[in-house]
């Protein structure tokens, strides 16, 4: 059941303590693509982030917290990830059947609006411990004039986290006056942020799919003088997995705002030939209805296991 | 093994207690210049600071953590310093093998720019421990208007390394609006640099090399009334050394920007000829295919053993 | 061995626990004065202030941290006070052999100019102990609009040091938006500040000598209509002396800038008569070849003694 | 530097976090056996355990703290094992130069006899940090009826030790009421301590040389059953390995009372060819002439390397 | 005013901080026998453990704290011991002029008699600073059926006393089931206990004149073994010198009951001979007329200054 591909992932989470390593070991380990070294992962922050009307009325029944726990477990999701509300409403009922990744910092769009963002922290590892997660995740927003006060935090969560054996799944997301709007996923940005993540000891690496954008000038200048080729997503998202310690963490990329099932299909398959880990897909499977959305899925696990 | 040069410099921090005094006796015990008194310690920080691909695309294999501790092997350096991530990637497989040093704090150009300079506290003295490293690092920006949060954020920091039996080498960077922009390398700021932290107690004092300009008019009659000279970077690294304690600190000197080899090797002859007690050399070494930073390295050190 | 004097001084701080009353004893009792009431103390911060090469190009083996301890013990000053680093790097070699006074705030002239200032806290209570100080010292800038942040600051550090058995020696210089840079010395801003000093609670308190100009005009009036005289230095330390309690606090003068030796034993004269309680002689004797300023110092010390 | 057979060994312990990697390595990595995988281990806790004439009065140099840094450093031993008084008093002076063992627990002669042996914690997990060591170390006494509070004294030291980076190597001494007085270094109950020592997490175990006789009857019955022969040492230590786990835990063995050279030369030679990881000898070596005591042990590591 | 003999005693303690190396030298360097490397303390327990009247009946001015240390100042004692409400009594009178040292645990011949004594801890480390105290002072009953819990429990208060700069005095009375009656002053139970003092890290050792008697029976065999002469006092003081690391650690003797005045400075003559670094002399001091006593006290002292 262990693959080979498996234990050379978790070989570059050596020095980790066991629990840790189990936990990312189970986690590629579920669903679909177990031992491929493949994940997918079902997120469902938005009700808190952007609302639940923007979030959940395009197919209602996704209001109810049970929908997702089923809709990971029907399309063979390696793991399911919410805020703390949404995974203690289902936490037992579906308990075993899947690991849960709780985000600990959440954010919303009626406060705190503006050019620093910083989330709160609205769920703890203990929390993590009681609803029997197989990880804790946290948002950074690098580029914010608190970026500082995020680093820390994340700092202690993680020392927190591995000493109960979790570890850290973290969403980098570059934003703030230290990032053109425009250039927060320039590619030079992504592969920054997935080098910071990396710096600051996440395990998993969540980046946004990069674009052929740069977000400094002396980024720019550095790929064309050592010609790093930009066209193409997969040329981009290898960028990315080599920012990550040379592709030795876990980086899988988000699906982004809501798009058309060709389009999704064709960013998966960049994000695969370029060497990244999987995809977090939140909004493009959940808006759907439940048979389209498990349909579109498995069509991404299946480029991703190909 | 012990001499005499070296049973000398640990007698400067006398009233340390043996663990402290044996971590630094392990640095300057270790490598090609092991009891010289001299060192060379390689810098990988750059990922974080200035981001991936400026950092690592002039020579792809750094990208891989496992490449920086190689090379700090291959070459005979004192000391492998980085932040956290590029330590625990790679501290289980070289367990033992050079010593560590963990950055405990670390800034990115994505946030927080400007006048007032600080960096995150991205790592523990726990985490030192537990990475078995041999010392602690930490950055400050004299002349910023954040020094003060710099500073009690270090004098807590040292406290809790040394009661750990750990050393802190200082990062000292004159920067904010204290200081002119074009004269952060001043002799006599650079002096003034390592005069601050020999003062909060730092072990080791990193600075940068500096030059022959200027940054207070006070300071510039200072160095006229007394007739100290500053043509030469012999001539100003004796200053520094000097301001360091009458040399009573450790304080070696960065290789700054990416530059050709006769240049960075006149530049070691100075620091050495100065009194200098070695480099700190990240960018110009590792920037550099494999064998041509071994070579480099190896030419830098036979300079301080001369 | 212990002078009716002594014991006067030392019943001013009745209610004190043993260990405070204890470590001014001490420092009452050392050196040429022992037991004569008076103190000189040599102080170098200049170091951390205003940088190395302004403090110590004039004479250069000051720049060695051994040399003022050896300075305070052939002058046979009554303590000596320095930040952390200059204690730290000869505490050991000195052990025992003079009270020591750690500075545990200190103040850089690279960073945080302008008119609010508030120096770093760089060292500990704790720090204090570890290196067998007989006392803490701290600065204060009345006028300052971190005014309240110091005085709190300086709440919990008397309030620490005195459990663990230390006085606190207070540095007061009127300084920043609340004082005119012409009276910053002007007598009546040296006697509110010294009666600031006694009422924060401080054990030793340290001023400039005062000049015969006002900072405040409701204060000269007050002056003027109690014919209060302010025309010697005698007249106006006698001012100050009042103020800090009637003369039940032990006030000491700063020696201000280098300056020549007939000018500086006219003012310590002038100290001497208005009763001051000594000196804290910092750039005047560390400046000097060390025998001139053994001989300086131990003239000074003649006067107080006389 | 680092071997294939330390890269083994090590491989043991993996989970464990870099730091006790680190310092095992160091210790399989110095002296004469470095890289062989074999450790010889001068202990110096009997002025302590059996009293300072009994233990010095052969050798009165040995009386001496710094006789025996110099006795491990000149003979190459791997480390030096002592309490906390003997570690103080030479571990600046010798600092960074050997690996060193703080024993956290100590027992004398003149206090609690009789059949439920247990040590006083004399030191902590802080002062092995504090002088710099590279292990903790505590005695058990299987068999005592104190055995529960030694089990659960050394859990919590173990568990304190590792978040600093520090390995445990345990003493595993059955005796008390549990345990027939001349069956205490029985084969089978050497074994059992073996193996009580790797369950409880020791990552160094060290027992006494096992002799060809049983304590208990019914794991006499079982070695007869199974044939495993026990008739020559190399047999016993064979057993005594196997029983920490298949050989995968580091396994040595003390030299016991003072005897003659080829006496001992023998039993090492059977502890070799049992598989025995090394030795830890004490009196053996340091109540002999400081020139036979290294040529001792250099022949013994002879064996070891052989 | 520094000896060469203090700096070598001092350098037995490198390692340790500042602040315990201060007051060890403010010991060594106060009263009659400053600078010698000898000292003579006047300790005063009797009345708690002896009870007032076998105390101080016989020299009724002692019932009063102040006598004591006015005693102590006018022979020129080196220190002056007590436990906290003697200390308390006097404290502020004689602020400074005396290093103390605060008894932290006392026993009364009130309650728990028998075979298994422990004192009671009536005194903390805080307790000391706040009573300006340059040492901590602990009694232990090596022998005691309770030995372990005075070992550790003095384990924590030597850490804590170190970390605020106070050395630790350690009276070592061997005593309980584990010492025949008489033998508690044997030759081999002295040096046995100095030895187990020095190991447990006391800085000073007080132990008990020893007499040509033998505790132990194995430890008798190794004298005559070893031919180590017990005949005179000086050799078995010699013993117990050499039994606290080779004379590394200051061994201070008991003057035990009080006797005659010929027989006090013939035993003194013994200890001076054996290497003896002192004496710590109660009863027969305090219980003579006070100029009897300061002529004693001066006349031992003279001795140990020949």
């Amino acid at each position: 059941m262990m693959t080979d591909r498996v234990r050379q992932i978790l070989s570059w989470y050596a020095g980790e303590n066991p629990g840790v390593v189990g936990n990312l070991a189970r986690m590629l380990n579920t669903g679909t693509l177990a031992g491929t070294g493949k994940m997918v992962i079902l997120p469902v922050d938005q009700g808190f982030e952007h609302g639940p009307v923007r979030s959940f009325a395009p197919n209602p029944p996704a209001y109810d917290p049970d929908y997702h726990f089923q809709l990971a477990l029907d399309s063979g999701c390696n793991a399911y990830a919410a805020p703390l509300g949404f995974l203690e409403a289902g936490a037992v009922k579906f308990a075993g059947q899947i690991p849960l990744i709780l985000k600990l910092n959440n954010s919303d769009t009626l406060g705190r609006h503006g050019l620093q963002p910083i989330s709160a922290v609205t769920a703890s590892v203990k929390d993590a411990l009681r609803l029997g997660c197989s990880a804790i995740g946290y948002t950074i927003y690098p580029g914010s004039g608190e970026r500082n006060e995020m680093y820390q935090e994340l700092r202690e969560l993680i020392r927190e986290a591995r000493e109960c054996g979790l570890p850290t799944v973290l969403w980098a997301y570059p934003r703030g006056t230290g990032v053109p709007k425009e250039a927060e996923q320039g590619v030079d940005i992504c592969g920054y942020a997935a080098q910071i993540s990396a710096q600051l000891g996440a395990h998993v690496i969540k980046v946004k799919p990069p674009k052929d954008v740069f977000g400094q000038e002396e980024a720019k200048k550095a790929f064309e003088k050592a010609n790093v080729p930009t066209k193409t997503m997969a040329d981009r998202v290898k960028h990315v997995v080599q920012s990550a310690f040379a592709g030795k963490r876990i980086v899988i990329f988000s699906g982004g705002e809501a798009k058309g099932t060709a389009e999704i299909l064709e960013e998966i398959k960049g994000i695969k030939d370029g060497g990244g880990s999987g995809s977090i897909m939140g909004r493009n499977a959940f808006q759907r209805p439940h048979d389209e959305a498990v349909k579109l899925l498995k069509d991404v696990m299946k480029i991703y296991a190909s």
